[in-house]
């Protein structure tokens, strides 16, 4: 297979940085235009950022020079990567759509669209036939998909065999949620070493209204949303990267035990399992019986930050079932999800040279 | 009122120097005797001790020689604080309550022992009168006072007011408490810079338990326990001091309003605020409206380190209402608490001279 | 002696903020006025206020309404701190000391200014009398006095023994700031977390600076700059509060033995020790045995902030002798220095009613 | 080149995981053997192991039994890593070589033996010759050879360029060290957390004398030690892994410029270059000319963590010149370069199968 020709809008940003961090060595796409606000453009990618990743800057992706936002400048792309800030995001990506070059966007602006899937791939991959009815492009080749937010991609990817084989009625939980969800420069060093904000403006609210459509059954081309309530409680913890969720769910069925829904949980095959796609992790919710785990710092990076992590399963005193669950916020919770998506959209044709 | 004489047990242990910290300026009492164990008896207390707290030493106790936890040496006091483990605290507590020494008690041993009140003064004052059943000393004069764990301690005084005023029938909760509860050396830096340890050893068990005898009734001389249920995920995060609370409960009846229920909290007053007793906060549940507070690092130190903190008060949508807490839990939920009960105790006149 | 009636201008920053929370309870000073931007005036100082400290705002100021930084506004105060922005201060101060208001300031902007005091009471008091050379009013009310460095306040104090019975050569040292030194937002979280900037913008060039005024001798109504240099490398590191350094200089002459030397800095009597100024410490200059200090979270909030310590004198392989030395950086180091000297100028007549 | 068969010596603790991890796909060596104390001998590697990477243990390791280290346990192996205490390093070590088994070691009990290399390939690859001399095993096949301590790697690696052109008179230097650097479980989060503590027991006496053999010249068979002398001031710092060094030197010729020194810093070529030694970095020594680099959480993983990086290069105000250096303190200035050593011994013809 030969490279797909890949822009990052927002490349200048947190979410944008960790797309071409993720994408340096990608067998499938390369990075060949950055675009960013106006300010930025016209200079060389490593000026224009103030990059904050661990590594050095992908020699290449740093002498790209930045360009504006419009669809003009990345006529040559296969498709586009979006880490465009919520405030900018409606327009440019659907100028993009329109201009027929299809966006994968981390921003939450088309989450709940009607014909954009809100998309994780081990969830529900039959969502992305939604495409077919968008209507941005006349022509039928640009679209827009979306990820979600960063601590439903693991809740939902946690509770997904649960929800398949009892049903879920009910959710309590909070999250613990780590600094680098904030973008830079973020969280203030003074609000949060050796504290704990106990609110993040805007996440409970999304919290309790994407895990419907998530795990909604596509019925008619249309989602029909589940029918769940979720309480949630997000606060800010002093980690790096890595959102830590403790979840307490009432079930519509009662499993017979314990273990007979823990061995559910663990014996749980992904629906892209067969795909091979380059990104997936090859267990996409790993289940921890050491009641230490999972623990951000140590268990967020492993299968390159793309698995789900799941802990301390035990029959709940209040409600049914306790647990703790754990993902790598922008890479599983943003970016390497979107790639995921990306890579499920080339596979079923809907990206193509 | 002339200084009481007051011995420290486990004085070389974190809660024990907290003890002695906090006791440096007391107006009524006066640490004369530090007991630890006889690896440290017969040096100078500041000798003995690696002393953990970030202001000096007080100068006399630095002075004191340790001695063994036998009640021989301590004929002089009034009554002794135990920070003791509680691997030793059965024998050695019972040996001075028999002796006729007062123990003041922040181990777990005798927490759910019958006669032996668990105590919050602002939350089941009433409950002192066990020690009148109390039969360690038959003169009456030793017996023994316990103080709960230092998650508990927010909790309950957190939910007394909404429980007076309309019942709870459920908890749901996730803790993320500081180090500094888990004494000293602790928890090894390895396992909690930037990370969440979501597990700590035997404490669900007791935020389950508990809250029930703390909120239990008096009635015929015994404790009619509390009716509800607590499902607790306890968390180590990396904060210092103050265990932050994360609640959703179900109530029994329900408010006219979440208004009505916010300010049902902060009219609430404490039964012994009349009392005066010099380490009782000026207000015990504070009520914050700012949804950011409280935080650790930021309120924990409040009215030296007494008050109960209240924040985030909304209307659950699983369950009836949720709210965060905190307290700092070295002093309100140990060593702060256990001199706050002594004071209730000589108040009443079952400590004298 | 009645209250002060005191100005702070710059309210509403994180120096402004330190200045309120120390003068709440302060037996000479009383904050009547609060000076900031104009997008700030007019509204109540809580409002307009993101409040960083750990204790609530003084109430009395809490609703001050805050107004614009004109010596107009401020025609009742007896004299102002300033916590303002260096962007802005040379002409604000310059016209409150034009209007005959005393301004005790924070700035750097007049350090370097040939009659502007640049004051540690503890380590050059007389060169207050610079003040008589201003020419800022005509009528000599007012004028302008400044505090170093937070990284020079701890090197000048702690050296200042040394210097007078040695001289010092040279110095080389490397600070550890504290997160605070940057004021709010101030350093991201991400920048910070777990990690070590070994850079901070312009600090090495006021290190090498301000400490050869400070120690200067007056003549002839003028400083005659101290003789040595200063080679710095300023560094951030993940404290909350306290600016740690590591310090080896080479003396002008040699001690009999490094004994001598430390009994030289722990002998020594600080100029101001019988002045009774509220906010001077009792010790100064503490010096530990314990070579593990002194530490910053420890250590630095000791005497209300206002003590510098140092530890681990020793002879040095390479130069003379090296030690550690630590303040408090935005009280020691910023407010509370100007506080103390407030105090002094009171005491010395410069500032009346 | 088949596989060689390596056993781990005291495998279960900090440094002994981090050479299995990085083991775990190394293209010469497989781990087969893994040794510890008797307390641990007889179980499965995974169970007498508190885990602390944060990858999962390599299942062929995590199997293997753990046997004490006895050399009759380990005949199988063509050599052993070492990350035994030092406690007991000494005789075990010993009796390794006297078996006929080469120990590459990271513990300091042989650092200063004269005919034992204390190695960095980069550094002084010359020096293995010394094995030749080494009388443990008379066949000649058993021989101890180590790698310095932590700070030390970091240290002489980035000075060799300059060591070379212009000679190293003197060094000031401060470290501030990494949690990980004391093992596991280490350093009390209660003492480091936002705090600094300025002394680790034992540590400046190691890096004022390592570098000097380190740097020395191999002349007759013997090290004529480098002659320079070493003010260190060791310091912990709530970092996880990197260890930072803050250093000023005097040199024995002056550069034409510090543009000439940093080029001869940027251009130099590492002896081992040629070699093609599967752990060697590409760029032994990175110089960073952006002033806020290198930081520890952002570079010391650089290069698999073998990379020493420099920046801040500057002339000083006192003495010669400045500079900031960092490397990974448990891979390049330990595991990792005690892998690197083994690797030129293989190259060289050492140690065979």
């Amino acid at each position: 297979m030969s490279q797909f020709s890949v822009g990052v809008l927002g490349a200048t940003g947190a979410v944008g940085q960790k797309f071409i961090r993720l994408l340096e060595n990608h067998p499938w796409f390369s990075v060949t235009h950055v675009g960013a606000s106006s300010r930025s453009a016209g200079k060389p990618y490593s000026e224009a950022t103030h990059w904050i990743e661990n590594v050095p800057i992908d020699t290449k992706v740093a002498n790209l020079n930045v360009q504006d936002c419009d669809p003009a400048h990345f006529s040559d792309v296969d498709f586009v990567f979006s880490g465009l800030d919520s405030a900018v995001a409606t327009d440019i990506e659907k100028s993009f759509a329109e201009a027929g070059i299809p966006v994968i966007t981390n921003a939450r602006n088309y989450r709940h669209f009607p014909t954009v899937p809100l998309l994780v791939p081990e969830v529900n991959p039959d969502h992305i036939s939604l495409i077919k009815q968008q209507t941005f492009d006349p022509k039928g080749k640009g679209f827009i998909v979306t990820n979600p937010n960063c601590v439903c991609v693991p809740l939902v990817t946690a509770i997904r065999p649960i929800f398949n084989k009892y049903g879920v009625e009910n959710i309590v939980m909070t999250s613990m949620q780590a600094i680098s969800g904030a973008g830079y420069p973020g969280v203030p060093s003074l609000d949060i070493t050796a504290n704990v904000v106990p609110y993040i403006d805007g996440e409970e609210g999304k919290i309790g209204k994407e895990p419907l459509k998530l795990l909604g059954k596509l019925q008619d081309g249309k989602i029909n949303h589940a029918k769940f309530q979720v309480q949630a409680t997000a606060t800010r913890v002093p980690v790096i990267e890595g959102h830590l969720l403790s979840v307490t769910m009432t079930l519509k069925e009662q499993p017979a035990s314990i273990d007979e829904l823990i061995s559910v949980w663990k014996s749980w095959k992904s629906p892209i399992a067969d795909l091979n796609l380059p990104t997936a992790p090859a267990t996409p919710v790993k289940v921890y019986d050491d009641p230490r785990y999972p623990q951000p710092r140590v268990h967020a990076y492993i299968e390159n930050g793309m698995q789900v992590s799941v802990g301390r399963i035990r029959k709940a005193e209040v409600m049914d079932v306790s647990f703790i669950a754990l993902a790598h916020n922008t890479v599983r919770g943003a970016a390497g999800g979107a790639i995921l998506n990306a890579e499920l959209l080339v596979k079923k044709n809907y990206i193509s040279k």
